[in-house]
Order: structure tokens, then sequence, then C-alpha cells
């Protein structure tokens, strides 16, 4: 632990940490120092969010005792960060068919069709994390990468569900196809109800953006249509909020 | 309609409504202009935004068309405003007494304590409307005000589902428990399954901060408790995606 508040710190603290990316929030740092892929260079904390760490965590990185505010001037304006920011690198880059091994349990993916919101992606991911979801699938052009702002909506969910970066997502779904998974776009004019859509064995919900909704070439490659019925009054959930009810039902018995 | 581009125009148009604030995105701003109960005084929008409001809602109100960017001034930095800004008062404060009248479907309500997030409220208003929720209370000094971020999240639904602010929540509860809800506290060690705990009548779901959870006071007005199970790897689900669940479910025959 090497000491605060000397003007030397600060020079470096301010700096971005090279090639990488500086996380931040309790449940977000905790979750990538508890995860072996995660490369991490650096903490900067105040004594209030190292006792919440803990020492066993934080024995894992060379870190720094300081007060909240500087924390703070590490990070873009108005981050809540709760005392505490790790510099690190991104996740290595994983391939689909990596991630998606036998499980005793139903297997489920998400598909994000151009959702470039880091803050509906992060709440997508924790929601992933918390059905017990194999994996979050994004167009690497047209996604959120990875960053400060979506490891803190994720809530720690960004170092526990593979978060997987494709450069074609039509690709993605038949290859998904092919191993063996019912593809059911969700949108808000689908041929069937969600629960009867989603019914039995490994499944892949395929979301789009709010505003323009799935591209048709997307829409085209999932086996079924699926909508969530709501009332006529509203055109449409929050994606996120759509994303959780659908694992929910699928998680339902 | 008057013309736009004028030094006059710009001065004016970047004072904050008297007393009032400024809404803005398609969504929301179509919405209050379709609600009789809520006084508009000006909008201010691009020629695209006027052609997806239309001529029926503009009608109701003194309009400037201009461009983007000068729709961007009348607002806080990085607001999503497609073009499109409204001047007006906040709704009317309603009783909890006369929003709740009876229906022919069974009744939600939800009681949202001390969430401070307008982000995560205007998700939660807007996943109301999409479930029929028959008014969304919160305690007045610890839920945000009436702005246009809340009704931005909420895309339409704060002029569409009552927002009921109340000096006290815990004597919101006694008063729901009189007019026959049934009270579900929803935390994440609730003694029962959502799906048990609220089915069957009237019913208010409980919700609390995502850091501090239901304050005691209030948990202890609730009927019973309830969770949605989630896998052990993630502590919780954003207070957003558990409410759109918890709807959900009881609307799910």
């Amino acid at each position: 632990m090497t000491r605060p508040h000397s003007k030397r710190f600060y020079k470096r603290a301010e700096a971005r940490p090279a090639a990488g990316l500086w996380l931040y929030g309790l449940h977000a740092v905790k979750a990538a120092l508890a995860n072996p892929h995660r490369k991490v260079s650096r903490a900067v904390l105040s004594e209030r969010a190292a006792a919440e760490v803990g020492p066993k965590l934080l024995g894992r990185v060379r870190h720094e005792l300081t007060d909240p505010e500087a924390v703070g001037k590490l990070l873009p304006p108005g981050s809540v960060h709760q005392g505490v920011a790790l510099a690190c690198e991104p996740l290595p880059r994983r391939d689909l068919a990596d991630v998606l091994v036998p499980s005793g349990r139903r297997r489920i993916v998400l598909v994000l069709d151009q959702i470039s919101d880091p803050h509906n992606t992060g709440a997508i991911l924790r929601s992933a994390a918390a059905f017990g979801v194999a994996a979050v699938i994004v167009q690497d052009r047209h996604a959120p990468p990875e960053s400060g702002a979506l490891a803190k909506a994720a809530s720690g969910a960004l170092d526990i569900v593979p978060y997987v970066q494709v450069v074609n997502i039509a690709r993605a779904l038949d290859e998904l196809a092919e191993l063996g998974f019912w593809r059911v776009a969700l949108t808000g004019d689908g041929e069937q109800n969600l629960k009867d859509a989603a019914s039995g064995g490994d499944v892949a919900i395929v979301l789009g953006s709010e505003g323009t909704g799935l591209r048709r070439l997307v829409r085209e490659r999932c086996d079924v249509s699926a909508t969530i019925p709501i009332d006529a009054q509203m055109e449409s959930l929050n994606v996120s909020n759509a994303a959780a009810i659908a694992l929910y039902e699928i998680r339902r018995e």
C-alpha cells in the first residue's frame, strides 16, 4: 500500500490506464477482483471502501488509500463510485462455442441487436447473472464497449456472465441453431405469447433497440417471434425490463 | 406558430418556465399534450419532431419550430430530446383515495420507499402503465420530483399513471389496507415466493431503494414479504427490473 496525498500520486492517478479502463462502484470492483480472468493493475479507494472490499480481494492488487473526492477525480463527472476505482484491462475476447458448454440446467442466452445504451446493457447483464444466463451476445460495432458505466450498471455481472462480442449477429444466430438453441425474437407484435414461445429446451432470447426494434435480417433468423402482453396505452417496455421478464418467465416453474 | 432563429427567441427560450418544467422526448411530450390535466405553456421543436407529434396535439399549445441544437440548449446537457421540448406545469397533486376508484380488473399499486433515481423511477412508471397499475405512490421528500429526466425515462407514463406523492409512506400503507389491498414487501429475503405471495385480489407491491432496501417501519406495515427467486451469484436485481417482473407475475394468468 503506497502513501496517498502526494502530488505525484494524483498526477499518476489521473492518467488513463494504458490500454485499459477504470471500473468503479463496490459491486463492480469486487466482482472484477474476484474474477481470475480479469487483469487488474491498481485500485484507488477510501478507507471505508477498503473495509467493504476486504483484505482478501485487495491482496490481489496494488492499491492506494485516499479520500472519496480523489477517487471521483479519476472518473467521468457524475460517476457513482462509492469510494473505489480499479484500473484494469478489458476481459479477453471469448468465442461463443467455448462459452456454451453443456449444463445440467436449461441453457439461456441473450442476443442484443444494436442496444447501444450502457445503462440498459448493464442492467440486462445484471439480470442475466441473476437468472443464470450462459452468455450475453452483442455485435461489437453496435454495442457499448466495456466501460466503467457498463460495469457499474451491471453491478458485478460483467465479470460473471460471458459478454460475447461477435462481428455478425445473423451468423451467431446460425451458430446457436446448430448448438440446439430455440431462437425467440422478442417484439411488440410477435406471433406467440412469450410463455408459449419459450417453453422447454435451450433458448436464445433476441432483443432489439428501443428506437428501431429488431432488424429484419435478425428477426428472420429466429424460429419464432414472441410478445410480452401489455396494455394498449403503452407502446413498449424498457428493454432491460423486457429482458428481465423474459428471463423470469423462462426460469419460472 | 412564431418565427424561430431570432436572438430574442433564444433569450426567452433559455429561461426556465416560471414555476414549471421542461419535458422532452417524443413519447413524454406527446403524452403530456394528450393529458387534459397537464397545463402546458409552450413547445419548441424541430420540423421532423412536429411531424411526429402531429397537428392535433400541437393545436393545443403555442409552439415554435427550430433546429434540434436550439432545443438542446433549453435542456440539461446530454438530454436525449429527439428534437422536442415542452414547457409545462407539474401535474396537480392527487389524493390516494381519489385515484383508487373501483375497477373491473384486479387493482395493483406500487409503493416506492426512498427510490431516488429518476431513471429507475421513470422505468417503473413505464412498466406500471404497461401493466395497468392504478397508482405509483412515493414519499414526497425522498422521491424524484417531476422532471424532464423522470418523464423521459417514463416514456409518457408520467401522464398516464397517477404519481401520488404522500407525506408518510406508513400512513399510505394503512390507507391501502383499509381500501382492501394486500400489501406485499418485495425483498431479497422474503417469507414467500412472489408468485404465492401475490395471488388473487387487489395488491400493493412495496419496493425499497437498492442501497438500503426497505425501511423496517415500512416492511412491518406489509402483510407479507416476498422474493423473486434468483441465483446466489447475484445479490439483487435492478429495482425497475424487479418491479417489472412483479407486475408481469401479477398480470400473468
